[in-house]
């Protein structure tokens, strides 16, 4: 199923988008929300399904409707770092023996086409398109790859949006370049596990003003999905409703030559997977 | 104002320490919770005080109950890395030239007397005595020290327990060995801000199994309270209900001789802040 959740931001409904791939039916008759306690529920989920396929289900006229993330009450992001062999190597990075986690805050993620703005003081705001996947049961100490992905609820195009003298030139941790409002984009769909039979052969790509920028495909990851999800919850407890960044291939602005292109108020970003739908952003100065 | 939450995890009720110092007060009847909207919301707490000092509110037996965190629903834990002086010295790092920030997930915020877990395959588990900011009033951008302070609601007692192999030895930032489950005990209370004269002179205590292990003042802080908020606001937007831990003094495991008293299963731990309150956890294996 594709989930999502439209209406202005605070205020989204939850619906479905049909297996034709336009209409867009409303789900708040039958769910108040898709949250991590939507994604641990077999039975309300098991509803929707049965609902959608008998044909149930209001049409929602979308028409102009703002498109949100399709989470709500999203607990914590975590993020991988250099997770994939092209995207260590234009960074000049070995790549890592383990995976490099970072976070960024769920108070950063923002509807698929909202405005991301642009930090003040930034010069350095670049772009990261990645593979989120949405955990949908409590996962502590896994043990296997198998028993990772029972874990997974489903998955969505994440905007990784970097401030990159913000993340690495400032002292500390990469959290500083990671956090500035609006920078986690989310959406426009989660898709259920069961809709994406191979999370590591999925082509992603992304657009600034037109132009190719990142052309990468998850079989390039590192560390896959499973081990992932795998290994970060050796370290920490994960929640339905946590959200894992899992990395992004080669194509950065910052791994081009000099001058680099970062993003600049004005420009336009596209993104998307395959199977998992596209964004667009327009950036603007916060 | 004294500010707390009573009752088994996840069922917390809002209470209110009098002015006495031993009587529990029930504010369940004047408002839903203790949050970030609450703190945000002038009136509501006026009301709590005005209750309070007509001697409205109502006694609650408090006795055996457990004490949860002071706040719920929190949003986001920012915290700020090596900002004592002495601190900085014991692990051998350069004072920063400006504030470390890194991250602890909400969920591992716990209750100040709860069980803290030490982690499966950790031989380094820490502990850090910290000042906790909590926010009141959405900060972005803050242009001044006293901006910054109006935009805090109050202080906690929080224990940033860590772990260091996880955070140092494993690659990638710091906040691999920042969020195992129960590594953010905090309370027992939320001292509002007109409740503490500096919070450039608190002094800040803990012992392990009965010895005095931490022994600092937060006038040693290389960048005060007022600073941090208003740095902080730079890289991202605070919302009422985050939480800044804004640095441990020396004393920690890292910082001793060989063999280092890393925490075991076991240890006793108790930490309190000058007029903040006490704390005190058990540890246990994962």
């Amino acid at each position: 199923m594709k989930l999502l959740r439209v209406g202005t931001a605070g205020s989204e409904r939850p619906a479905l988008l049909d297996a034709d791939g336009t209409t867009v039916r409303d789900l708040s008759g039958l769910v108040p929300d898709i949250d991590g306690a939507l994604l641990a529920d077999d039975a309300a989920l098991g509803r929707i399904r049965s609902a959608a396929e008998a044909g149930e289900l209001p049409a929602l006229d979308a028409t102009g409707l703002r498109i949100g993330p399709p989470l709500a009450r999203i607990g914590k992001v975590v993020c991988i770092g250099l997770n994939y062999h092209d995207h260590a190597t234009e960074t000049g990075a070995e790549p890592p023996a383990e995976p490099v986690i970072f976070f960024k805050a769920a108070d950063t993620v923002v509807g698929p086409h909202d405005t991301v703005l642009v930090p003040r003081g930034s010069e350095k705001t670049d772009w990261e398109v990645e593979l989120a996947v949405v955990i949908g049961r409590t996962a502590r100490y896994l043990g296997s790859h198998e028993e990772a992905l029972a874990h997974v609820a489903g998955y969505a195009v994440a905007h990784d949006v970097s401030e990159r003298a913000f993340q690495i030139e400032r002292g500390g941790t990469w959290d500083k370049g990671k956090n500035c409002e609006t920078f986690n984009p989310l959406g426009p769909w989660l898709v259920t596990a069961d809709e994406v039979a191979d999370p590591q052969s999925l082509a992603l790509k992304l657009w600034v003003n037109g132009e190719l920028k990142q052309n990468g495909n998850t079989s390039d990851q590192i560390f896959p999905v499973a081990e992932v999800v795998r290994y970060v919850s050796q370290f920490m407890t994960l929640y339905p409703g946590d959200v894992i960044n899992t990395g992004t291939p080669a194509g950065v602005a910052l791994g081009q030559p000099e001058p680099k292109p970062f993003l600049r108020a004005g420009d336009v970003v596209e993104l998307e997977i395959e199977g998992l739908g596209r964004q667009r952003q327009e950036f603007k100065d916060a």
